[in-house]
């Protein structure tokens, strides 16, 4: 009997799911299965790209997820409401569930997976992160039998396209974010990916498969690529680095004994990333995920991290391994735990004060006698040691200065900066662009 | 109840393996019901990295796979035989199987996978190709929904740390490859490495995965790496490319009406790749694996491709896919059936001589005048149009030449090349270092 799907919506990501599904010749033998039993739709008889029975379609999403029927609801209309309530009465109707909703799941993760858990059905979300990559699946499956140190991620589009066309062309954020916009790449409101939140919800997915626990998204450290600028990309470039938005979720160790503790560090920001890095190459809208782990070490997933096809592809992946459940598993039978969410407690995250890193920072300062004493003072009067200091530009007597430290607590050089502001021209707080990162990336 | 594991071969996987199974904390919760119960080993008394209960160890390895306690066996001895025969009984006692075992797969995988849907069990194989990276599983399941264009790996760590190395280094292939045999990277009898079989094996394994058929290994084209040499290397950076040693399978297309036809071409061997694309900065002793398809577009899989920790988590994950199968499955249910192996039919594979590409050539020929029209003829006498032609190097009155070709099917170039043997100075029949590759790596 073939497993019967609804989809709510048939925006892009839906009409590129229901066009694989509807096409299952030369996909896994199991898609011929599946059906595309009802669709929810805002308007009814706007043209689609793929072909949709009348009698299919309803403007009644409700009646989808309450259809005795359906066995799987896809959620694929994306925003906070009502998906969040579809899926919570899909689950309590004992559907199983798959969403592309990153900003659901990253929000109200807890609520969905306590429902699913005691409904007994799946919550499936392999397009949430990374579009079309294979990633949550592998962390949940493969990976899961390492012990996990860290996931770092490059895992929005927009941000990377734009920072690898300020790499490419030197140019500067703002210019090249209005072309982006033009072009497609980035939303008329850019915050949600400039400012990198949409990176802080997808970390704040990925760390809570890789560790096994539930994250509380307000503990995610998250500042975006605006204040990064085509000297900053410049000078990272001659001191051997690449500037990228790292999405970052990483077992924390105790800075003096290096020992493991049962706590996460959880930050997305402008990172200095080394040429010879595997994450230094992933370049334009493209996604890479990297996991380290014991005993596996390093491991790189890499492809689309958006777009219709690649989504879509992720998605009916999805749906696949719940329909290939259903097969096999007896009515009787738990559910197999490898697809079931199995944590329930919330992760404890390090304060962002305490993480130790290398850190630049480019600083304008007024050109005159001293002024680099005075600024060495302001570090050194909060313990932040220093390993260069270069002027790089001059021009109407204010001298631009990047700032390079050791390791060093994040709170002393935050502190370090308060105090270096007074020695700045500029009215603005200095702002840290990029943290160095050394250890962390050999 | 423990799901209770057989390990055949107490080797570098299979202590790494029991390594991870004995130390579950900090891994998947599900890890904690899976129990070492036996291990086969030749030398019961050897010490070894991993502390196994005397009681457990035997040197009767028929005495696991008939035990009818034991739910997996797990064969990490390696070679021919036993290991196939052992995997059979096992398979015929009803036991799922979990093998690292690239080359009985590539060999025997016929009569395994066959025996396998009889006795419906699983034989998983994740730890055959890419060491610790997950690439099987996701070709079987996430992949599996897209119509798969190419799989494209480098897939042979020695011959990638000796190929990246003679990059490096600008050293030859003969000192390098010595250099890596003492340093333990190359073995002793480096054949089945440098001569590109054991890349054939592993490509034939995700060729039957990606295109869901099976596969006669002695249709898959191998050339190994002896043949490059520093100045091929140097050269092609000179032209914006490094060597890679590629495996490649691939749904062939018609050269005219470049319609997908149900065939593959299927072939390993030292590879042109721009340095701008995905697999050119894989170095050292890592893997990696395109996969192309519609509607994903490219996603690559990066990461340590052999030694025992990597290996162990490939052998583990797959312990671990059985073991929550056993959990969620029903006695009278269907294996699922994105575990078991589907297929039963064999791929139709292109004869290499009709494979279309561009060509590059390394030529040694007497410095005399008319010595380039000449070669220019042998290649126009088959139809091999020439893009380039470039004297690289001259001494002793001998110039070494370089041809690099447009589109041409091989069988023409192979006849070229041996009409041009009669103008190069070299006894050996001139040799193809390699293909140079375009609308194939965009």
């Amino acid at each position: 009997m073939a497993v019967k799907v609804g989809l709510l919506g048939l925006g892009t990501v839906g009409a590129g799911t229901a066009a694989i599904l509807l096409d299952p010749a030369g996909r896994h033998p199991l898609m011929a299965d599946i059906e595309v039993y009802r669709v929810g739709v805002r308007s009814p008889n706007k043209p689609r790209p793929v072909e949709i029975a009348p009698d299919r379609l309803t403007t009644d999403l409700e009646s989808i997820v309450t259809d005795p029927d359906v066995d799987i609801v896809v959620e694929v209309m994306g925003g906070l409401e009502p998906a969040r309530s579809l899926i919570l009465k899909a689950i309590h109707q004992g559907k199983h569930v798959v969403t592309a909703n990153k900003a659901v799941i990253a929000r109200y993760g807890d609520e969905i997976f306590t429902a699913a858990n005691e409904a007994g059905v799946y919550v499936l979300l392999e397009a949430a992160v990374g579009g079309g990559i294979p990633v949550i699946q592998p962390l949940k499956q493969a990976l899961g039998v390492n012990r996990i140190h860290a996931v770092t991620g490059i895992v929005n589009g927009t941000t990377n396209y734009i920072l690898t066309r300020m790499q490419q062309e030197g140019g500067d954020f703002e210019p090249i974010l209005a072309d982006a916009q033009k072009l497609g790449y980035a939303e008329a409101d850019p915050s949600a990916d400039v400012d990198g939140l949409d990176a802080a919800d997808k970390i704040a997915i990925l760390a809570s498969l890789a560790f096994g626990g539930r994250i509380n998204l307000a503990d995610v450290h998250s500042e975006g690529i605006r204040h990064v600028s085509a000297a900053d990309i410049t000078y990272a470039d001659q001191l051997g680095f690449v500037i990228k938005l790292l999405a970052i979720a990483r077992r924390d160790t105790c800075p003096v004994s290096n020992e493991v503790l049962d706590q996460l560090q959880l930050r997305v920001h402008p990172t200095l990333v080394p040429k010879t890095h595997p994450l230094a190459s992933i370049n334009d809208v493209y996604n890479a995920i990297l996991v380290e782990g014991d005993p596996i070490g390093q491991v790189m997933f890499f492809g689309p991290g958006a777009g219709a096809g690649p989504t879509a592809s992720a998605v009916v992946s999805d749906i696949l391994s719940i329909a290939a459940s259903l097969k096999s598993q007896g009515a009787t039978q738990a559910p197999n735990p490898l697809l079931a969410c199995t944590h329930q407690h919330y992760c404890k995250v390090s304060p962002m004060a305490d993480i130790v890193s290398r850190f630049y920072v480019r600083l304008r300062v007024l050109d005159q006698p001293g002024v680099i004493g005075q600024l060495g003072l302001c570090f050194g009067n909060h313990e932040v040691s220093i390993e260069s200091v270069v002027q790089i530009d001059l021009h109407d007597g204010v001298a631009e200065i990047v700032v390079v430290t050791h390791e060093v607590r994040e709170a002393n050089f935050q502190t370090a900066l308060d105090e270096a502001a007074g020695v700045c021209v500029h009215s603005d707080r200095a702002q840290r662009t990029a943290g160095v990162v050394d250890h962390q990336f050999r």
